[in-house]
């Protein structure tokens, strides 16, 4: 028989070098158990929960109203003739449909987008950042963040070798990073997170890190996750001060991934976008440092995952070098304008004295309240477990608690091939219906396992799953401490 | 002054290389244009007329009326209490909401998309291809057809050096395949159209083409365009069978973009797709040769380009393969929703004896008819201008004519360091503000000259534009042929 062309022997190798564990086998597994639910098949359990995915509406999440209201008006603008919706919603629909090809939402956009045409993110960065002008030509809308992301490190990918592109990321990290870099052939530089000083960002670490990777490749990158994910801690203004030192000192361009900039929760933590902080420390740093920041729809309170909406600002980038990252991007057309619609309504949302803010401010405080208190609760529930150890979850929307696994447990883990805590959590869903993503999946130092859980599941299922994960941990020591 | 990190000279060298015609520097002298007409410059024409780019609704193309309520409902599910909305669309938008997590449209759906849960791609595949099933397996939902293509080149593209993958593109083509190639750092292959026989592909240019490139590379891919962009021809069946041949025997995978398969116009001339003369030509070719195609929202009658909506079938993929596959496309999380939604309704549209069915039908023959019209007047007109010669629009969106410049102009151009018909393009955009692309952004046969025109301009001021390029050449003839 003939050999196919394409075949696993003869794709691409770095794309085969890519995890995603958010995805991975753990939600293939909990996909298969849902079918087998559905056609009856008994299990130890009633439903799968899924906790293993930033995704806010599937878990029962409302969407802004205002939002919506504006979509619905630009894709169908009969509407505008409807007594149904507010008045502000249909100014703002009109005034977008205004600034599209043909007035509709069906023709491409600029390669920067409708929300730029709209000047919106001139304005939210001016307003959140204190002033600080935004200059609309540095606004590039985006397919959801992750796509900014990988073009970014697409620009910025070259070299061979010793002088190969190096990038520093946080272990633990949001796999799109370490797939995106697999995937360009860049160089994967790691730096760790400080699990006991609540996931905080040590500069000493920054310079171990830089300092090894200077041995084998040109690191160019510095990528920060403000609030983090998977690990949920919120950068203090002096430590973000710290970082545009390092990065100004040895030469990197920084990263800040700031899509979760509304998810903070705790008593004492704020938000300070790097941006703005960059600004404030003086042109001998905000002349020189490039950087770029990324926003979505998807997460905060918005939550709007499936619209892929996003944009980045760079700093401090060369007209020639934006020349080139505008037809990088117009290759691919535009963003989804739906998405664009929705960036630019949620950096611009309904103000004092229009029909829409009340209830613009009530629901947005409602979600962020609902998740502050869900934060808390997952908090306090885990570390109430012999064995897990939960920092606070400060902002974003997951724990990642650290797990104490037995021996006996690693080893049979191992015997199978399988990371421990990937072991720990494809047990932990066969037998309570919970799907989580293990620590491996994200990195984590060695010898510790941990896993990544949202906080998203509404308050009632919550507790349940808590309880079934404090149940299953408390029932696995027992099963593997116990002697043979 | 310290250097920056990222400049024109540290960046990913393969970005540029890149280049995309459709949005170039045409048209950016085109933007730059409408800006001055609007800040009350005089020019000697009042408005710039957008022919470069295949955005029908920019140009006043009307979107399908089912489509748009389907889509409004799902964004707005209010609405589905209003009696404004027919009860099919209803029902349809009821639908796609229940398979969407948290029924709502801002939840992530599977890689592969809503639209695959809702079974949509099956149903319209075994339709259109006879009967031909289809695996929902197979189908890939994407962020508009470009997406598909440039990941399933990402997932091809492997070796180096020799065995570098070589992938064999028509020229004229559309550029996201040279731009895709350059970025992945793939080998371009060209093969030319024939423009004597109406763009048709010729295998024995296929056989040059493959062998040449032997030479250099490992050739794995070829890729065809039917309707062709471009040119506008549409591909017999006979050709098609013999380009499946050529496959078989020379040991390449096909990709077929087929997202123009609605926009075919001329008499005699019919579409059809790869996978149907495949699974016709029997096992000796059906169990063997690999195949993607393509489809999308943005084109035919829907022409929803904002939306990003688009599907790819893989056909002769292994199951480890399309895990891959999976993977690679999970780490984008997934493709837009509202474009997924509107690419499930186009694949399975209103059905005889449902309320819209009679509406539907209506649109879409208008919208069809009105493009084939427009097909015949720019052929017709085109080819009444001396030096100017138009093979017919016999699908797609675009007419492609062969332009003959004097050679003065042709030195003054190069003189300029300029090719000749961007040259011309350029003048004929400030003098007339008519913007279309030459044809140098699509490759062609060195020496000759074209530029490519879309027909989507409303009927009456495509006459504008056909007779203002008609005085335009003839001017431009006088000119430039006159003794110096």
């Amino acid at each position: 028989m003939r050999r196919k062309v394409l075949t696993i022997d003869t794709m691409n190798a770095n794309v085969k070098k890519v995890e995603y564990a958010v995805r991975g086998p753990i939600v293939i597994r909990a996909v298969q158990l849902e079918r087998c639910l559905e056609e009856g098949v008994k299990k130890p359990f009633d439903e799968v929960i899924k906790a293993n995915i930033g995704d806010a509406q599937a878990m029962g999440q409302q969407p802004i109203t205002f939002f919506r209201q504006v979509l619905a008006l630009c894709t169908y603008p009969d509407l505008l003739e409807s007594h149904k919706f507010p008045d502000d919603a249909k100014d703002r629909a009109r005034r977008i449909l205004q600034a599209c090809g043909g007035h509709s939402l069906g023709s491409y956009t600029a390669c920067a987008g409708v929300a730029r045409d709209h000047n919106a993110g001139a304005v939210f960065k001016e307003r959140r950042d204190g002033g600080i002008s935004c200059d609309p030509d540095n606004i590039y809308l985006t397919t959801g963040a992750s796509d900014g992301i990988v073009t970014m490190l697409k620009l910025l990918t070259a070299g061979e070798g010793r002088t190969r592109t190096g990038v520093m990321i946080s272990i633990p990290q949001y796999p799109l990073y370490s797939a995106a870099l697999a995937e360009l052939g860049a160089v994967q530089i790691n730096y760790y997170l400080n699990e006991e000083k609540c996931w905080s960002l040590d500069i000493t670490e920054l310079q171990r890190s830089h300092l090894a990777a200077k041995q084998l490749c040109n690191p160019r990158v510095l990528c920060i996750i403000n609030p983090g994910n998977p690990t949920g801690q919120v950068q203090s203004r002096q430590c973000i001060e710290d970082v545009i030192r390092f990065a100004a000192k040895e030469h990197l361009f920084l990263m800040a991934d700031e899509v979760y900039q509304d998810n903070v929760y705790a008593e004492g933590c704020a938000f300070h976008s790097f941006k703005k902080v960059l600004f404030e420390m003086g042109p001998e740093f905000s002349y020189i440092v490039q950087l770029t920041s990324f926003h979505t729809t998807s997460k905060c309170y918005m939550g709007e995952c499936g619209l892929r909406g996003g944009y980045m600002e760079v700093i401090n980038v060369d007209p020639e070098v934006k020349a080139q990252l505008t037809k990088l991007v117009s290759v691919r057309l535009c963003p989804p304008v739906p998405g664009q619609v929705v960036m630019a309504v949620s950096v611009q949302p309904p103000q004092p004295g229009e029909p829409s803010h009340a209830q613009f401010i009530k629901e947005r405080t409602a979600t962020l309240n609902d998740l502050a208190q869900k934060a808390k609760l997952t908090e306090d529930i885990l570390n109430m477990v012999p064995g897990i150890r939960c920092n606070p979850v400060q902002g974003a929307m997951y724990s990642f608690p650290r797990i104490t696994l037995p021996d006996r447990a690693v080893k049979e883990a191992k015997a199978k091939g399988q990371e421990p805590d990937m072991f720990y959590c494809m047990k932990l869903l066969d037998e309570t219906g919970i799907c989580l993503v293990p620590g491996s999946g994200f990195g984590q130092k060695d010898g510790t396992y941990h896993f990544r859980m949202t906080i998203l599941p509404p308050a009632d299922k919550l507790k349940i799953l808590l309880s079934k994960v404090q149940e299953f941990h408390v029932r696995f020591l027992e099963q593997y401490s116990a002697s043979a």
